[in-house]
């Protein structure tokens, strides 16, 4: 009966926190932990601290297990090469060998993809997208992120990098990017983008609206949240636009994969309805006609808790189960 | 040795005209004929003709051969059904089972998909996309058709129609499409897109044109084609547009699927370089930055006479070889 005390090992390294949680095949979580990544120190200062919080988390379970593998989701991660590349939130370097570091300093296997493939594969195993075979998946939160499922199979493209959905083209002359472009969707359709959007809204109308108390600075993606639920034109209309802009795109997403479902995570779908409706019209209205009404537009329900972890955990289990 | 006497047959439907051949493995095509469509009539006259044509081609054929299968591209083909669905160029209803229909009539077991798909299955197998695993096919002729490989296979998606790359969105407010929408890709990047943007410049400026001489009637995608090797300002100005909307488009499809190559195909692209130049510039210029410089834009080498009929027999080696 040895197989049933098998688990994987899930690690979500994001620039703030690193999520990590020891998970069976089912999704339980034996144990769970979450510190910070360090993001900004040298990178043996992150490895060192991993190797001691895996040490101790280990040791916190009271069952008997034997770990598997090791899941890994992180920004700009690189299925094939095992690197980090050129992730700028984090000063370890242009390409962190985190695969190799990992596997060295916890003595198992690893695999890795980034972390929206990662949010993709857990809704695939233990989310919404359970039993789907096509499906995208878009986290939006302080950026915007894709992973898509393709015949089952996570896209991965010719160098691993493929869903770069957050830096499509919405207006060659919109907004300046991250990604130094201008006008991509992650400029519009993310937390960041709709506090874009609200200021602009406020400087092109002369509407009054509680928003206009708050610095750029002040202003969080809840408190406009909030302002719309009660009915401040402003917020109601960054809602309505930053919809608009996102429909027309998952249109197109829907043209290129003919998907399922589309599934939407992250911070601003904590809005719901307020974007879900103008979002969902929008596509209706642009997308290739055989497709109409046939696409799922859905909000993740596996909460941003354990989403990376559990995705983390399902790609172990796919590749080391 | 009876291996080596196996041959498929490759059937291109068209709206127009119907190409077929018997192919061997290695891509020699031991028989081939075209013949009429007969899409205004009812579709039993099609079935009719093929059988006769099909016998007389197979008689044709000196050596011993015998046939493992039948691929068949077509247009608004789906794979999972076996049928055409709402093709807006055939009078023969709005769902087609070709399938059934041809595997009653030739008693030989056939597999379908649309014909943009076939030409990525023929330049996977036969072309210039040999050997890659990950590519996209797009068909610039009277519309735009798109085929995707994806991880060495076919992208099909959720209902067996993915890859209309023809009908995503450039301009909301844009083109009337022949799919009921507005602003499609196919309104800019087509034989027919490039006409409509020929009269619209000649509309929107005041230089002379030879080109003001044809009717909308008259005007061919040749014509514009030699009038901008001539150096016509209209003729020139009119590729430049069109590879700038292509090129924006080529990026988006860049970052969703990381492709190794993108392959153009189709009359359109008979232009060379008038199409090429100015497609790859607007292209690497929208493109997210960590793909730049890394997707090979190409053009297809296949030469039309063939391209579909070899894409089918692709298709039926890669099901029945």
């Amino acid at each position: 009966m040895a197989a049933n005390n098998n688990v994987v090992l899930g690690i979500d390294l994001g620039g703030t926190q690193t999520k990590m949680g020891f998970v069976k095949k089912d999704g339980t979580v034996l144990g769970w932990d979450v510190f910070p990544s360090l993001a900004d120190k040298d990178f043996i200062h992150f490895i060192n601290q991993l190797s001691n919080k895996f040490q101790a988390l280990k040791e916190s379970i009271k069952e008997d297990f034997t770990l598997v593998g090791i899941g890994l989701g992180a920004p700009n991660a690189n299925f094939y090469t095992g690197n980090m590349e050129k992730a700028v939130n984090f000063q370890w370097g242009e390409i962190v060998p985190l695969v190799n570091a990992i596997e060295k300093a916890l003595l198992t296997k690893v695999v890795i993809t980034n972390d929206a493939n990662l949010v993709a594969i857990g809704e695939q195993e233990y989310g919404v997208g359970k039993g789907m075979k096509n499906f995208i998946v878009l986290t939006l939160g302080t950026g915007v992120g894709s992973g898509f499922i393709v015949n089952g199979e996570l896209l991965l493209g010719h160098e691993g990098m493929a869903g770069e959905m957050g830096h499509v083209n919405v207006n060659p002359d919109g907004r300046l990017c991250n990604c130094g472009s201008t006008g991509c969707l992650e400029t519009y359709a993310s937390v960041n983008g709709i506090k874009r959007t609200v200021f602009k809204l406020m400087a092109d109308m002369k509407t009054p609206s509680v928003l206009r108390d708050y610095s750029y600075n002040e202003l969080t993606g809840k408190m406009i949240a909030e302002a719309a639920l009660e009915g401040d034109p402003i917020a109601m209309r960054a809602f309505e636009y930053t919809g608009e802009i996102l429909g027309t795109k998952l249109a197109d997403a829907g043209a290129y994969f003919n998907p399922e479902a589309i599934i939407l995570a992250g911070g601003l779908t904590k809005a719901g309805d307020l974007l879900l409706i103008p979002t969902r019209n929008s596509m209706e209205k642009r997308i290739f006609q055989a497709f109409r009404g046939k696409i799922k537009l859905m909000i993740s329900d596996m909460g941003q808790k354990y989403d990376g972890v559990l995705g983390a955990a399902a790609l172990a289990w796919r590749h080391f189960g």
